[in-house]
C-alpha cells in the first residue's frame, strides 16, 4: 500500500536538491540554455544511455570514470557533443574542472548535452555560464527550460510518495524530447532526483525496468539519437524507503514525462495509445504496437483523422508478427471496425470513429487473437510541422 | 557479350504481347483503372510477393492456383482487395470467369490489385469492364496509365537485347508505386513481360536476385503494402536466350522502373544512392544503407537540401551495425565533411555540401571503414506534400 501525491517543485521537490538555468548564449538572446541540478548530500547516481553506436561524449565520459556518486550535473542544449571524438570528452573534462574550481564541494560532476551533432562544444561560453551559477538556487522551472530544444513547454514532475510503515520520501523529474523519440529511447533527456533511501544496486535495475513501458514505449520518428540519458540521483536525505512504492512512484514520474514527450512531438496534435493485446507473446505485442506507432502512414491517417484501418492491418501484417485475417479485431476507442474477417466499417461505423480520431488523445485496439501477449506503445501523428521543423533545425 | 538497347513499347515491345487499359468506373470519370497483359502464346510465368503477413486476396488466388502458365492478367487500381478474406478470392474467381467467357482462349488468367485496403471489389464494374477490352490492342501507354494510384506519371521500359551468337530477344515492363514503398517491396506492381526461351524454372531466382538490388532496394516510406507483386511472363516467342544477358536485361529493367518508383515516391523532390561501403559484411552494409533511406530525421534534412551529416552518422549509429567514429567516413557526392574522426565542416565544405543537396539526385556515400561490405539503397526526400498525400488518400 502506497499513495502518490503530485506535488510543485520539480527536481527540487526532494530534499537537498538544487537546480537552476540560465542563458549562457548557445541559443542566443535570452533564451535559457544552460541547467544544473546539484544535492547537497552526495548521491548514488545511476544511468541508462542510448543504444546507437555512436554514443556522445558526455555518455563515454560518463561510463569512462565509472561515476556512480555525484552531487552535481551540467546539462547544455544546442550541441550535443556526438562524433566529436577524443576532443569531445576532453571540452567536459576542461568544462567541469573549471566548474569544481569555481564552485568547491562539487564531486565527480557529470556533463548531459543534447543539441547539433558533430560541433565543438563552445567550451568557454558554457564555462562563463558555470561562473554564474548559484549553487543554492531552488529553480526547476528554469531548469526545465533550458534543456528544451524543439520541445514547446518544459516538462516536470513531482509526487510526494508515502509507503509501508509510514515511509515517506519524494521523487521529482524533468525530461526533454519532442524530435528523434523513438521507441529505444531517442534524443530525450531526463533526470529524477530522490531523497528516498533507495540502495544503490537496485537503482539501476529499477530505470532499466520503468523504461521498458515508458520511454521505450514511445515514439515520435523512429530515430534514435547519440545522446539519450536517463539519470536517477538519490541522496537518501529522507531517510525512507519502502521498495514498491518507489518502484511505483519511478514509473509514474517516466510514464508521465514519457507521454508528455510524445504528446509534444515535433508537430504532434494527438497523442495515439497502441494497445495490442492477444499476441503470441509480449515481445510479439511490442514489435506490432511499436510498428504501428513508427509507421509513417499510421501517422499521416492518425493527422488526417481518417480511421484508415485498413493501415492498421497492413502494418501489422508487415512487422511479421504471428496474426490471422481471421482472428484479427481493431478498434478505435470503442468503435470496433474489423472482428475477426468481419468488415463492420460502413458509414454509420466510420462517422463513429472519425470522432474518436478528433480526439486529442485516445486508444487504437488490436487484439491479434492468437495469444495472450500484450503490449502499449505511445505514438503521436506527423503533420506538415514535423518536416517544417526538421527540414531545417540544424540552420 | 550483350547489348541492350532501349526501344519504345513497355510491355507489348516484346512480340506476342498486348496490352491496353480503359476507365471501368473504378476511380470515377474518364480516369483509366483497368489494365490487362495478353500474350497470343502461352507464358511461362513467375512472381514475387509481398512479406506482409495479410497477403491480399489477389496473390493468395495466384498462389491457390498454383499459376506457372498462363496468359492473362488484369490489374485493377483504387481497391486492393486486401483483408477482404475468402469473399475477396471469391470475387475474383466471379471476375475472372466472367473474363474467360467474354474473352474464349484465356488460359488460366490471374489478376493483380492495388488500392485501398478493406473494402470487397466492385465486382460488377470490373466485369463490365472486361467486357470492354480488345485483347489485340497494342496500347501499354493506357496500361501503364490504368495502373497508377498516386503515381505522377505512367512508367514503362523496354530493351531489344542481343546475346551471345546473335540470341535476339526483348523484354518490358511497368510499374506503379509511388506511397508505401518500402526495402521490402512494398505497394508496387510490376510486370515485366519477354519473348526470349526463359527456362521456367530459372524465372523465380531471376526475379528474386533482380529484386535485392532493385525492388528491394528502394524506400519511399518503410511501410511494405499488403500487395506488392512483381511478375514475370515470359512466351518464347523469340525462340532466343542467352543466360547472361537476360539476367542483365532483367536487372536493368528492374532497376530503371525502381528508380523512377522512387524518383516519384509521393510527394518526392529528389532521388538519393546511400551508398555504404567498408561494412563488416554486405548485410550490415544493406542494414545501414536501408536505415539511411528509411529515416525520417534524413528524408527531412534531404527536403530541407541540409548536408546535415550528423543525422546521417546517428542514424548508422542507431542501426547497430558496426562502426566506429574513428574509421567512418561521410561524403555528400564528392564532398567529404567527415573523415575518421576529423570533422572537415567548414563553412566552405558546407557549402559545397549543399550545393550537391540541391541537385535532383546524388549520393550520400558512408564508408564504415571496418570490412568490405557494400550495398546501395534509394531513397527520396519526406516533404509537405507526402503529409498532405497521405492524411487524406483514402477519401
Amino acid at each position: 500500500m502506497y499513495t502518490l501525491t503530485s506535488i510543485e517543485g520539480g527536481v527540487c521537490a526532494p530534499e537537498g536538491f538544487f537546480a537552476d538555468g540560465i542563458a549562457a548564449g548557445l541559443k542566443g538572446g535570452e533564451s535559457k540554455d544552460l541547467a544544473f541540478i546539484h544535492s547537497d548530500t552526495l548521491c548514488d547516481v545511476a544511468a541508462i544511455f542510448t543504444t546507437n553506436r555512436f554514443q556522445a561524449a558526455p555518455i563515454r565520459h560518463f561510463q569512462k570514470h565509472g561515476i556512480t556518486r555525484s552531487n552535481f550535473v551540467l546539462i547544455n542544449a544546442k550541441n550535443a557533443n556526438a562524433m566529436t571524438g577524443e576532443k569531445g570528452i576532453d571540452d567536459i573534462e576542461a568544462i567541469l574542472s573549471h566548474a569544481q574550481a569555481t564552485h568547491p564541494g562539487l564531486s565527480s560532476p557529470v556533463m548531459s548535452s543534447t543539441g547539433v551533432i558533430g560541433v565543438r562544444l563552445p567550451k568557454e561560453k558554457i564555462q562563463k555560464g558555470c561562473e554564474r551559477f548559484d549553487l543554492s538556487m531552488r529553480n526547476p522551472d528554469a531548469a526545465a527550460e533550458a534543456i528544451m530544444t524543439t520541445d514547446s513547454y518544459p516538462k516536470q514532475v513531482a509526487f510526494e510518495v508515502v509507503g509501508e510503515n509510514g515511509a515517506r520520501f519524494r521523487i521529482g523529474a524533468m525530461a526533454k524530447g519532442a524530435g528523434m523519440i523513438d521507441p529505444a529511447m531517442a534524443t530525450m533527456l531526463c533526470f529524477v532526483t530522490t531523497d528516498a533511501a533507495v540502495p544503490a544496486e537496485a537503482m539501476k535495475p529499477l530505470l532499466q525496468e520503468a523504461a521498458r513501458t515508458t520511454f521505450n514505449a514511445i515514439s515520435v520518428d523512429g530515430d534514435t539519437s547519440t545522446n539519450d540519458t536517463v539519470m536517477l540521483f538519490a541522496n537518501s536525505r529522507s531517510g525512507a524507503y519502502d521498495p514498491d512504492a518507489f518502484a511505483a512512484a519511478l514509473k509514474k514520474v517516466m510514464h508521465e514525462l514519457a507521454l508528455m514527450i510524445v504528446s509534444d512531438g515535433e508537430g504532434a496534435t494527438k497523442c495515439v495509445a497502441f494497445e495490442v493485446t492477444g499476441a503470441a507473446s509480449d515481445a510479439e505485442a511490442e514489435i506490432a504496437a511499436k510498428a504501428l506507432s513508427d509507421s509513417l502512414l499510421v501517422k499521416t491517417a492518425l493527422f488526417g483523422e481518417d480511421p484508415n484501418w485498413g493501415r492498421i492491418a497492413s502494418t501489422i501484417g508487415a512487422s511479421g508478427v504471428t496474426c490471422d485475417e481471421k482472428s484479427l479485431r481493431i478498434t478505435f476507442g470503442n468503435i470496433t471496425v474489423y472482428d475477426r474477417g468481419e468488415i463492420l466499417f460502413d458509414a454509420e461505423t466510420e462517422a463513429k470513429a472519425a470522432k474518436v480520431m478528433r480526439k486529442k488523445a485516445f486508444a487504437i485496439r488490436c487484439d491479434l487473437g492468437v495469444g495472450t501477449g500484450a503490449f502499449t506503445a505511445y505514438g503521436c501523428d506527423l503533420g506538415y510541422d514535423y518536416v517544417k521543423i526538421n527540414a531545417d533545425y540544424r540552420t
